[in-house]
């Protein structure tokens, strides 16, 4: 039985705190919030606190707060030699303090508060010093049901980076669809068929075989059409660059 | 049973073709391509012909070939009065000659010759001229097991150009995030599982809700750690558009 204690009461910690309680060998022994109130409507279910002096003995500490906060409250741990672990995809192990065993456990998944997530479907990046670490992370993934992968410094920003582009990005072209089928008094609703097919595609092909449009035949009429029909110039400039680089990618131009 | 002769034999031909042949209450008596060759191996379960002048009589002709080639092949066709439909989501309805009864029949999906596509999922915007041709259209559609809308000639070029965005602009995102994990080593498979559930997202909640990230939190640090990793200008480029678009939507800057 693995004992965890998470210190954050964000989307990252409330999913995995829901996550580990319907999960057979681990225990979190006890969750801390800077302020107690987000973390008070489970007081009767787990030992809560938000004194550092208070925190109890566990296997793993499980820290799940913004970036820039990660130095601060690891320095202020008041214990040293045992394993204290990030979930950022972009703050370095290095930022946890080095009195303490460091390590990753990046989750790679969108966390809403409101949605609810089937966490066997989340990757969890792992990243340790020592191997008996990473031993303990990737039997913590494994109960939960992940799968999990050892990253290295260089591969865990990158895939940080590239998750912005496939979910923030990627939402943002919806937003503008969406934008569009408003515009003109159709129904974003349509889209969604295409939207959903669109993500299934390249679950087995890759993204460069799964082309196709007028950017890729390099059909100027339609797209020509297309940058008559925008009548807003930030949309026009995302028309043109996707377009562009579409073409880069398919034509070498 | 609706008689249907088809022409072309590209995806949608191919596409349409296969999906018809399951379905009780439709017919395709023939099917004619310019080159014989493409639709040969169908020939001992469907009449087929590359002679204009051999079309036999049916209830709607449904046209799917390019956009440029919609109005010299109807106008060629022998024959006036029958309902003739393009399957384009940006040609025009007035590009089938004025001789014929003429429609839209455009399912709004992405067609690909090697990936097998579930029929019902693909919603089909009709436009017509006649009432009862929109009649028809729709009976066609809902025995594909399709949703059927009706559409205006503003809306349906609007939902093809939102559908650039969806489906060619997001592949491009993906494909970006690709090269970025390959170029530092790491698994684009890891990012499946958030590209599956980032289009799931939005079937619920509109992406103006969906939206998170360094972007729109207008998190500096994250951001320019992100442009510093970013070694190819290209996707720096696009890395910064979509980042000042989402800063746009939700912080109006």
């Amino acid at each position: 039985m693995t004992k965890i204690v998470l210190l954050g009461a964000g989307n990252v910690a409330s999913h995995l705190y829901k996550a580990f309680k319907h999960c057979k060998n681990t225990n979190v022994v006890q969750w801390y919030n800077r302020s107690i109130n987000s973390i008070k409507p489970f007081e009767n279910e787990v030992n809560i606190t938000d004194q550092l002096d208070q925190l109890i003995e566990a296997d793993v500490y499980i820290v799940c707060v913004s970036d820039d906060a990660i130095e601060t409250l690891t320095s202020a741990l008041p214990f040293k030699d045992r394993l204290v672990v990030h979930t950022s995809g972009s703050a370095s192990l290095y930022d946890i303090d080095k009195k303490l065993f460091r390590g990753v456990f990046y989750p790679l998944q969108t966390f809403s508060k409101s949605v609810n997530l089937d966490f066997t479907t989340v990757p969890i990046c792992i990243e340790t010093l020592r191997k008996q670490d990473y031993k303990l992370l990737q039997t913590l993934g494994e109960n939960l049901g992940c799968k999990t992968y050892k990253v290295n410094p260089d591969q865990r920003p990158a895939l940080h980076l590239a998750a912005v582009f496939v979910n923030n990005f990627t939402n943002q072209i919806y937003r503008i669809a969406h934008e569009i089928t408003e515009r003109h008094g159709a129904e974003f609703d349509i889209l969604k068929p295409l939207i959903t097919e669109t993500a299934r595609k390249i679950q087995d092909v890759s993204p460069y075989m799964a082309q196709t449009g007028p950017a890729k035949r390099n059909d100027k009429k339609t797209i020509k059409r297309h940058l008559k029909l925008l009548d807003n110039e930030h949309h026009e400039a995302i028309y043109k660059l996707m377009t562009s680089s579409i073409k880069k990618t398919h034509n070498g131009r």
